[in-house]
């Protein structure tokens, strides 16, 4: 008797999962045919791409996209949306920047540069010099003061075509940009110019943050990014006259910090309201494409994941946010300022997710997390499978998130397809044309299917069992 | 001792193993290596697009496409490369076709059309009837011929978005295209306009092949296919006024079969020459747009296979052929030539991999075989991982493979991320600039490491075990 009433209870608890499962699969699939047939991403994307435009902090535009977005939000019937006010840094361009370089006096070739966020500007006539070719910034002490020093330094390392996953060539070098300037300085530069982080060989100048650190003001030199064809023609051409003359010329500046702010909008949890799940991107943009990938379509998407819960009829039983950061292009201040703010309040977020990678097909997720709630979100991977999703994997989940990182959180990142993204980032050609509507909805319902999951099961899930 | 010598076979069976995968491992990495860093396959791809362009079967730039990839072929140091004759039909569109509708007397709205492959022209003034929605073929019955008879026949089925392998949205509506003029004819249609299969809404109207099957030559009406944005005013359009009248004009023809090639490149197996793996794509395209994505890709990532496997110093034991199929998109008579040869030469075919779904991302395959070759595939899988590469699935392998099936045979596709494919499909903007490098790079060394596997164990590993 007693094993009959046990093979009961393990039937009914087959019954249970089975059950469950399905319900799952029924939500996730109300999600996707909701977000791929009646979606607003690519619209509200629409807007802040082509009447909006570029949105670098401070500027008139970033103001702008905070204004639309929280009307958006405003008209999706949530319990909450707010502004949230953080400080931010305003760098501004200035004119068009200016280079050429001279194999002989008065023979010169034009090349398209772009400033790299947060250098100064040249003296207003430009700077011209010798320019030496090196590598990357690990190569600059091993030509020394005496090779270097009054000579614009040319930092022209190629990012790692065999990596397939492109985030990582790009880590593999976006030091040169970050730091050139910096190190360049130390062996009396007087200007950096750094090979666009792109893999392609195309026109376009990457730009992308640099910092001087705690170089003194009289020690700072003007930094710009080069095209990567730019940058080739640059090196064959120093192979063959190394006494080649460089000019360039920006008028870029750093002004004070203005006022600007997160958007936030909020789902109120029906059962566990103080139990929080964050969903973001940033609303900020560098400023010379529309930021359509970067990351316009994480600011979007993130709209999107309450606007699919709400129109396919479920009601979170713990609180869900989407944040739209401001400024983690060139400062970080809103993702610094939302988990601030958090720990002042004492809120307790138990999940995550950043899409800050592009609007292309998603692939899966990354985390960082303990061990068992990644298993906690692999166990979910048959789920994705009928959306070709199949990455659950350890790894980096997202700059304006991580300030949020403890013990108790999971935090997780949406991995689209990389291959392209690097052929538009930071660059003029990060334009909505190179959305694709579906790849962008795709990523929207990705996110708002693994919000589901973590609201319906919350974290401690693995834990428990 | 009996259980020791056991135990050292065992383990000497587990080191061969490993040793085995780790030659594999290596033999991938060098092949995606190759691929990402010095592969052909773009710039071959740039020729085709840029320099020759569009390929219809009899085309002159189909034949230039055979001189071409026949020289490139001879340039790889192949054992091998020859042309296979076979005559292929030859059908012209003739001066661009022309379309309106017309609310009111005098108040027209100009629409982009094109003609379907195979469709006959209109009378040389045009034809101008009413026009008649339906949502597909299968909805002509209900409307009989009362309210069909000398009509045009506006079949507006659009894809289900909703389908996340868009191939599959594509053959839920392409019967409409296909029969659409056959069976709108039964029905005393004077012309059959159909919703470009484009689940995108845009301007540009997508070809594609049609036949009138046996129906009599008198019989026959045109047909033509309409932009999605177009199909949608005129959808619109008729349900405020349902005696719109459409207009048309095409002169398209089918000419006499004409001579063409598929061309063939060949690697001489060292062990099993015998045994034949063939790697294809097909070298014609449609008219409109210049055949990057199909299956300009495909053409150029077979051959870049061979090229792979000779420049990572592999030397098959098996023959391993890349072959460029003629005239898949009207006739698929290169496809059906070259199973037709193979079986009167009574050639043993162990393998066949097509590329045929767009130069985008890969995503894995797809196997047409019995489940036990599937089963070794799968086998494979981890290997693939490191190159996001999940899918190892049952299903269709490619169009111009499908004539070597029997028992005997392995037969595969390559499949791409699939979001994108058709917005280009068969349209004007099937072109060389939304071909991404890596992307196409990536999906030749995903076929070349299937092709190395294959040819390393053969297809009856799984048998054997």
């Amino acid at each position: 008797m007693r094993n009959r009433i046990l093979g009961c209870i393990a039937l009914l608890a087959v019954f249970a999962t089975a059950n469950a499962q399905n319900t799952d699969e029924v939500q996730l699939k109300k999600i996707y045919d909701e977000a791929l047939t009646n979606g607003k991403a690519y619209h509200w994307l629409n807007h802040l791409s082509n009447q909006i435009g570029g949105r670098l902090s401070g500027s008139i535009q970033a103001q702008q996209a905070v204004d639309y977005t929280k009307m958006q939000l405003d008209s999706l019937g949530l319990d909450k949306v707010w502004l949230q006010p953080v400080m931010v840094p305003k760098w501004v361009r200035g004119v068009p920047e200016f280079a050429y370089f001279e194999t002989t006096p008065g023979i010169t070739t034009d090349v398209p540069i772009c400033a790299l966020g947060g250098s100064i500007a040249t003296p207003q006539q430009g700077i011209k010099a010798n320019i030496i070719e090196v590598n990357g910034i690990q190569e600059l002490s091993k030509l020394g003061r005496e090779k270097i020093e009054g000579k614009i330094v040319f930092l022209n390392q190629a990012m790692d075509a065999t990596e397939i996953n492109t985030f990582a060539a790009y880590s593999g070098c976006s030091g040169n940009r970050y730091l050139g300037a910096k190190e360049a300085s130390a062996y009396g530069a007087v200007g950096v110019i750094v090979r666009s982080l792109n893999l392609r060989l195309d026109d376009y100048p990457h730009t992308g943050s640099m910092s001087y650190d705690d170089l003194p003001v009289a020690d700072r030199i003007p930094a710009a990014a080069i095209s990567t064809n730019a940058a080739e023609l640059l090196s064959t051409s120093l192979k063959l006259n190394p006494e080649i003359k460089f000019f360039f010329k920006q008028n870029c500046k750093q002004f004070d910090d203005v006022q600007s702010f997160n958007v936030i909008g909020e789902i109120t949890g029906s059962t566990y309201p103080d139990e929080i799940i964050v969903v973001g991107g940033h609303l900020d943009s560098w400023d010379l494409g529309d930021g359509s990938h970067d990351d316009g379509a994480g600011s979007v998407q993130s709209m999107e994941v309450l606007s699919l819960l709400k129109k396919t009829g479920y009601k979170p039983k713990r609180t869900i946010r989407a944040v739209l950061f401001m400024n983690e292009e060139n400062g970080l201040r809103g993702g610094l300022k939302y988990a601030e703010v958090a720990n002042t309040n004492n809120e307790k977020h138990i999940f995550a997710l950043e899409s800050d990678a592009g609007g292309f097909t998603p692939r899966g997720f990354s985390f960082s997390c303990p061990p068992e709630n990644l298993k906690q979100a692999q166990g979910w991977a048959t789920l994705f499978e009928p959306y070709f999703i199949h990455l659950f994997v350890e790894g980096y989940a997202g700059a304006d998130i991580n300030p949020l990182k403890n013990d108790e959180i999971v935090l997780a990142g949406l991995r689209p397809d990389s291959q392209r993204y690097f052929d538009h980032h930071h660059a003029e050609n990060d334009a909505f044309e190179h959305i694709n509507k579906r790849e962008l909805q795709l990523g929207a319902a990705s996110m708002a299917s693994l919000v589901y999951l973590f609201d319906t099961y919350g974290i401690t899930v693995a834990k428990d069992k």
